[in-house]
């Protein structure tokens, strides 16, 4: 978040922020940012009420205690607040809600719910203009991993548990993951602005993965059906039902596939039909985003830029070309049905550095044309565009090739 | 966009929108919409600088003559301007987002991208605090159709497309579609957002899926390829390259698996990572959607609530739980190694109209428990539930039956 804030001259804020203070629990542990050229509270809300301070950004956890002690301190000075609390939203968002309204500030923790994924303001602000039916999704990845994992390796829950601690991918203390209830603070919460509903914790059902059997996951596995821990809120004729628990998936299900720590949000919506959004939901660098996309809209310039650039943005040119891109590329050519054929393409391939990586010939078609697909090795375009100058020579060459760019998963 | 207008009571906008007049090419085209009770406007333009008018939205389509004349126009009078027209964005947005500003008024264009997805907004406000590196994604629902299409079937282009004009996936002049032209827009438009860059269409590669040859969708997925018409803008040292072509995609990669009419736009960023946004591209409902929710960026009120809840909302409770809810159902119990003990399983099931779809039985474990997973028909959770019931009594139950709701893709 400070990094994020020390180098906003490469981002897009509509404004500039300063960082008034700082707190945390200790002054003196070690940060990958340095603290100390700010300046130092010992007292959360301290800081929160300072005079300087125009907005107070949350990032402490916990549904009570010294977050809820210093937003409240915040929203009653009079200053916005940003938080990632979702606890502290789910359990007492309506009266923090209130206090903002009734002393006219913003309230505002995209960061709270899917980590990196805008989906706070997807659906408060861009689809406000939509009748939302349903939201379901996968927002706990500690979860999603476990799930996964226990399938893909075939080991036991404690055991895949244990291994996820050990990564970093699960808390020391796993409870507020495993059992559902992190998944729930961040269902509700998208509840309450999906469905215009009161937000009423007490009212969400909850069961987590912390009884999920591998024995569950193979069988559901044999069956078709993927086993995951999924979010929901939906609209019924009674209200707004808002639920977590491990549901088995279609493997054709768009959510099936979500493996990993990923988060992903299906909004259904009329007459929208579904979007769906998927991204990281935790760590540092999407909460850091996030927080930032709220901060961004704490600006309330006179003009809104079509085009979002500010008067402070310098503007970049749009070029033409790329400059010499290394690729590895799929490229298809006719040969005519002769001998030494396919040395002569491989020839010419290797004469300027483009190497074969796979290479599938079709048998000759009904004009004589023998169909050859390569992919080649990663190079760089400048070599390849050479190669195919060569090809250009060959006699044997039935038409012109078909070179493609590929983009293998990063 | 008129019917969503017409029923906003369901919708979450912060404010009420009013109708003034309509305007299009015939009065009395039959529409799925009565527009006899609005005023009536032959001339979109007049229509634009009518002082009633506080808001124009431009859905006429095309880059330059009346749609541009009357987007010009409404600017030119003050109004806040909502089109969803891509190539007049592409071609003339940076020369009209300085009129807007110059003028002091609002020119929005999130239906113009990717129809419902509000990628714009996105990118634009909720991404401002992250530097973009890239943006890539699927724009063109036609062209995703038209190869995804091909390789299913094994038919050729020509076959392909023809079909899709026939179903409305393709326009009767198809070629700003299949020329990779209207993909091009799109990515444009983002590319001048994502990277604060000055949109200079004319410096955008274009190729499209017109030709594309059945053979070479089929070599490459022979080669574990899939071809897809991808459109994207990345950041270089030398400025930003837009750009739009068939690419190979590893069967693994995000956008591979994207098929049919759908649209994807995936967001690289700092430090964010990757976000993927999907959903449907066109059409009439997606396009309101788009209109509707820049349509409540507007409205200005005073405090914007944390839950986007407005003054005039009335608020849904939550409730504890759904009423009787059709499902199917996975079951998994372990049974006693013993003769019978399927069949009093079944019966059980059967005797509370719980009918069994699939059903698959391992060999017994080292306690002779042998486990038994059961995917149901769709019946209503009550059926179920007295099912379970019934298995509570019968001694050949090891353990507890696990119970799990299942989705199916929809």
């Amino acid at each position: 978040m400070i990094e994020l804030v020390e180098r906003q001259d490469k981002l897009r804020l509509p404004g500039v922020v300063e960082i008034t203070g700082v707190s945390a629990r200790s002054q003196s542990r070690n940060r990958p940012v340095d603290t100390d050229k700010y300046r130092w509270f010992d007292d959360a809300a301290t800081l929160a009420e300072d005079p300087d301070v125009d907005v107070f950004v949350e990032l402490i956890g916990g549904s009570d205690g010294p977050a809820k002690f210093a937003v409240e301190s915040a929203l009653k000075a009079g200053k916005h607040v940003i938080t990632a609390n979702k606890a502290l939203m789910a359990k007492h968002g309506m009266a923090l809600a209130a206090l903002a309204e009734e002393k006219g500030v913003d309230l505002l923790f995209e960061a709270a719910v899917a980590g990196g994924i805008p989906v706070v303001r997807v659906l408060r602000d861009s689809l406000a203009g939509v009748e939302i039916k349903r939201v379901a999704g996968i927002l706990n990845g500690t979860c999603n991993y476990l799930t996964t994992s226990m399938l893909e390796t075939g080991r036991s829950y404690d055991e895949v548990l244990a291994e996820a601690q050990k990564l970093g991918y699960a808390e020391a203390d796993p409870t507020l993951d495993v059992s559902g209830m992190d998944a729930a603070h961040k269902a509700a919460i998208l509840s309450a602005i999906a469905f215009s509903a009161d937000l009423d914790f007490s009212k969400v059902k909850v069961s987590g993965v912390d009884g999920i059997d591998l024995l569950d996951l193979k069988l559901a596995d044999r069956l078709g059906l993927r086993i995951k821990l999924i979010a929901e809120g939906l609209l019924t004729e009674d209200g707004v039902v808002c639920r977590v628990e491990p549901m088995a998936l279609s493997a054709n299900h768009p959510l099936a596939r979500v493996n990993g720590s990923l988060n992903t949000v299906r909004i259904e919506g009329d007459p929208v039909g579904a979007i769906t959004l998927t991204g990281p939901g935790a760590g540092a660098g999407p909460t850091a985003s996030a927080v930032m996309g709220d901060v961004a809209k704490l600006f309330r310039p006179a003009i809104r830029p079509a085009f979002g650039r500010a008067e402070h943005h310098v503007a970049r040119p749009f070029v033409a070309a790329m400059g010499d891109e290394t690729s590895a590329f799929f490229l298809r050519v006719r040969l005519a049905d002769q001998p030494g054929a396919l040395a002569a393409l491989t020839e010419a391939l290797a004469a300027e550095g483009v190497s074969v990586n796979q290479l599938v010939q079709d048998s000759a078609d009904d004009s004589g044309a023998s169909p050859v697909a390569i992919v080649t090795h990663r190079c760089p375009r400048s070599h390849m565009q050479a190669a195919l100058t060569r090809l250009g020579k060959l006699t044997m060459l039935i038409d012109a090739p078909r070179l493609i760019r590929i983009e293998t998963a990063s």
